[in-house]
């Protein structure tokens, strides 16, 4: 590989993972739209009236999509240092699912697999994931879901521990002739309760059965309380230190520290923060 | 325009926008008390055996908030200055809306644009909005909304990332035949899961879709947790703030400040706050 | 009225209305107790196959009750120095409703009238309230709410005001032929669906209506967060002052301010806080 | 007993319920996986299409986990000190109602009975709580739990009082004829109402009981805050104490106190913390 075509690489390569630069921020828009009117086609498209009106337009809209992605896909693929890494990345993965399907298709005309293998390319909104802006304004929020990954995964194993015991109890107090027609159906229930979606599609008949579901209502109001309680708790945490954190600047011209939150200017020497 | 017409215009200025007047305060009443008795005969003018008893009071009521708004309307006119800008402002276009389509009726009698018409004049209960006190009473809740106005956006993109790609995935499969009839009707069903409303309208019939629908149940439990905590921990915020001003509030007597909160004298000198 | 009557009377007094003495906390035991022996009564005579089985033993024993509600209300009446203050307030009036019912059902024996009058004795629930303890344990939540009172009422008028407009909305968009037969009934919907309950009884059927649904729900995730938010600040905040009360408390012994949250005696003189 | 049975004892005991030695760590996993494996075939057995497939095999592992958890049971009565305080714990009941049924069941044939007792062994997750680990990681949420105990009692008191009143006054508005045939098939309406499932198996018919309804929806929004606000707060006094807890610990080198939040080595002495 000649250095020349190193500076051309690097150049795509700016485009395409940076956005500091005009073309790079062109690129990004371009693909976003292009993901999210993909997308869009592609939900209208399982719409009936939709698609037996203007079905043979989104199908051409659909292979225009194909075609940008798959050129996309390969110039990803020139661009990095190690390839193998990039096509076995979580990425890498979605990009190629999103279009290896289109081509498959073509040699497999089956209906029904033709729609499932569109609803593939849904899968590239995943790749506005990759889009630094996004990812930083979440910051705090994955910041303080991160910090409370030890009591939610406590939380998420009670959650489930009550739902196999109310599961099994109800398949036994209410059994198959009122619906409960096994355990994992039984903790289909539960969930549906304790979550208190409640479809109805399946309920208690009996007095007993009834009343263990409204224990297990009443006790789902304090379950609800408990994830709200631990992330309300970080959230307040992250945001008092990044508030601290600024308050805390100290100012390059005099050295000066804490600073209240919203000042723009030392208040020292009246240099800019 | 000469200037004893000025003054009047002033004069009316004052009564229907502010209300620091006896006359403006009185404006300001049987304004709202108009809007909303105008809602509740609309309202019950769609209730089949009240229409069938009391419909032609009903009627002439109506032709009396009619009057009543469209009056209100042409003084409202007259007194701004820039004539234009109201016409073609928010209240201004509520205002209109809430009386063209009565006039209108008169000439297309047709009972279903009736119907609808008259509930535009619902409108008008933005028009409450205006009254200041409303607005100055719920001042901290817009700060603690407006202040995590960029996590909500974050979350509320999250949220809709989850539904287009469950919907998608629940459309694949449960299918037409379990009433997943096209993507859009699987993102219908997935908001009414993650939002915990449930109507049972939609709901999964084969074991992978349970499967799929219990983990976004319990994923949902999480999600909800998110924006109670992002405006828990403003709320709690702008509280503090609203405390700590008023404790750092400075005496005009003595200049000490740092009073506690239910303070009304000053603790060192005794003037009044 | 003669000195020795008026002992009698004081001696009652304590015995019903305080708890101090054995006899004061007997009574109060023993009216808890019939107060929910009786309402357990009452419930038990709706279910048909218990009103079957032993519902001549439910009939005496609400005889027994009623005879005991009438007996301590006239004692009630005897103790008090203003009997007529008592008869009108909410507890007087309560305490009449309880046993008057009874009394007029002997000589007007419709049936469904006397099921009517007899739910009416589940309004003695509400003399517990009257027990000192439960107040006082509820103390701080109270505070909280009471603290919270402005913001819930911007909150509720919110809420009401979106339910009419939705309702208004939906009624117009689904109309009578989708279960939407009137704006109230839409409210209704409206209200079913902003709470998450969702019964499903009406549910939108056009797309349309399905997304303005579909947006109300995602919209009722933040709003379900306001009142939490207020409550939950409010909560920490009596907690906190509760807690900083507890650490102020002055010494009795040296004076001394400002100890430990879980001190027991003063860490400067030893004396028991 | 003589000293060299005492050790084989002191061994055993080791290994069963501590998890420091290599064996001990083993035997924790074992059961733990034996546990969740028995939990898994019985849930599995009770869906139709699994129990016609593979029913032999389930049946021959279900015994297999009988044999081994007797085994254990018996091992566990063995090496404990007092051997009959251990038969009545909590625990030990369980561990025995896991493995008693299965015997029974040999000279009790009745195949309902069966599956009964069956899933009788679910029982055995409970003993999944005994692993130190566990209740070590869930130590703070119960903590903010047990704090929040007198608060969330009052809670409970409250809505169960709201749902009897709501519920009598529903039976008396909407009636047998329309679902709310008892009061308490109209409490346990009340319960689904209020805590938002929504099962929509009955729901009112009555303008005035969908009134009611809507009421009782809004105020639950309220209550559905107050358990959340609750734990919220002891959440967050938990969470900052256990950090005040950890600033504030002491330097075993040079005595400094008040540390930073995430410091590992002392900032004066450098010495672990």
């Amino acid at each position: 590989m000649d250095k020349t075509k190193k500076q051309w690489q690097l150049n795509l390569y700016k485009i395409i993972n940076e956005s500091d630069t005009i073309q790079g921020r062109v690129f990004d828009i371009v693909m976003v739209v292009s993901i999210v009117l993909n997308s869009i086609v592609i939900i209208a498209e399982t719409v009936e009236p939709i698609r037996i009106s203007i079905g043979e337009i989104l199908m051409t809209l659909q292979w225009v999509f194909v075609v940008l992605f798959t050129f996309e896909y390969i110039l990803r693929i020139l661009i990095v240092e190690n390839k193998k890494k990039y096509v076995a990345s979580f990425f890498g993965v979605v990009d190629m699912m999103a279009i290896l399907p289109a081509y498959i298709s073509i040699f497999m005309p089956s209906i029904r697999l033709l729609a499932l293998f569109r609803t593939f390319r849904l899968l590239r909104l995943f790749s506005i994931l990759k889009m630094g802006r996004y990812v930083e304004a979440s910051g705090n929020l994955l910041k303080a879901l991160r910090a409370s990954r030890a009591k939610i995964t406590v939380f998420l194993f009670t959650i489930f521990f009550v739902i196999v015991v109310v599961g099994a109890l109800m398949y036994i107090i209410e059994g198959p002739e009122n619906g409960f027609v096994s355990i994992p159906e039984s903790m289909y229930w539960a969930v549906v309760t304790v979550s208190t979606v409640g479809y109805g599609d399946i309920s208690p008949q009996t007095p007993y059965g009834k009343t263990l579901a409204s224990m297990l209502m009443i006790v789902g109001y304090g379950i609800i309380a408990v994830p709200t309680g631990i992330i309300t708790s970080e959230i307040a945490l992250v945001d008092r230190k990044a508030r601290e954190a600024k308050t805390s600047a100290t100012c390059v011209t005099c050295g000066r520290k804490s600073h209240k939150e919203d000042a723009v200017y030392c208040d020292k020497c009246g240099g800019k923060l």
